[in-house]
Parts: C-alpha cells; sequence; structure tokens
C-alpha cells in the first residue's frame, strides 16, 4: 500500500536519492530556490505523505509531480528519513 | 489578486493570528504533531503559496482548507512572515 513504512528507511540511500532534489532544496535540504521548501529536519511523516500526494496526484506540483512519480514506496521512505535528519537552518 | 503581495507583511499580527495555529504547528513554529510540518524559518514565499491554495481550494487538507478559508491575502502575507522570522529548530 501506498505510504506504508514497510521496513527501516535508509537514510543513505536516501542522501543517493536527494541529489536529483538539489536543484530546488539545496544540497543540505535549504531551499536554492524562494518559492520551494526547506526540507532539512523536517517531519518525517509529513515529508512522507507530501511525496505520496505528489506520486499519487493527490497534491500537484508539475515539478514534484514529475520527481515523485517513479518512487516507490521504499524510496520516499529513504528520501524522508534522510531530509529529517538533516539539520534545520 | 490573490498571493500579491500589496504592503510589507506585519510580523507582529502574524503572531497574534498563529496562535490560532499553534495547536499543530506549535508555539514557535515546531509542529507538535509528526503529521504536521515545522514551519520555523521555512520560505516566506513557499508558505504564502501554500496558505494562498489552502485557501483558495487549489490544495486539499481537512485542517488547512478550514483553517486558511477566512484568510485574507495580508493575513496570509503577515503569517508567511512570522514564521519565516522565527528560528528553525
Amino acid at each position: 500500500m501506498v505510504g506504508v513504512q514497510a521496513e527501516a528507511a535508509d537514510i543513505a540511500a536516501g542522501k543517493t536519492l536527494a541529489v536529483r532534489c538539489s536543484a530546488c532544496h539545496g544540497p543540505a535540504g535549504i531551499a536554492v530556490t524562494p518559492d520551494a521548501p526547506n526540507l532539512a529536519g523536517q517531519n518525517e511523516a509529513y515529508l512522507s505523505a507530501q511525496l505520496t500526494a505528489f506520486h499519487t496526484g493527490a497534491r500537484q506540483n508539475e515539478m514534484m509531480s514529475m520527481m515523485a512519480k517513479p518512487l516507490t514506496d521504499a524510496q520516499i521512505a529513504d528520501l524522508a528519513a534522510y531530509y529529517h535528519s538533516l539539520p534545520a537552518k
């Protein structure tokens, strides 16, 4: 099922996945564009729910819908755990 | 027009408005529930765009749609400026 956290998230895998996100969300989760959110230190459940919403289309954003479309539940969990693990600015 | 920042936002007014948000987003913008986002230090343009999306219905969330419905553009700008001004954890 979408959004269910089957196994413990893999922060290292999330870090590798996050390279594709850094153009907007920055190399350390502090957004480089003012209309993108800072993700560093954000709540893991919230991040996971938003990525799942972009993946399913429940939440719409041109860029994020495209980025989240191919992600698996495990990849969403890894990304959420990775960004949650980063120090907020 | 919705989302247009007519005058400089009023952080003090935003702080007063934010009392209604603290049940989920915490007294200092650090969420008290895991499925709500931390708002402290978040990008002002992003916060304003999300509140506007909840206000117009472009973004859906039961609680946030209800909270954002009555907000004016000026109140949205004040809330965004207030939360942006808070230190991220």
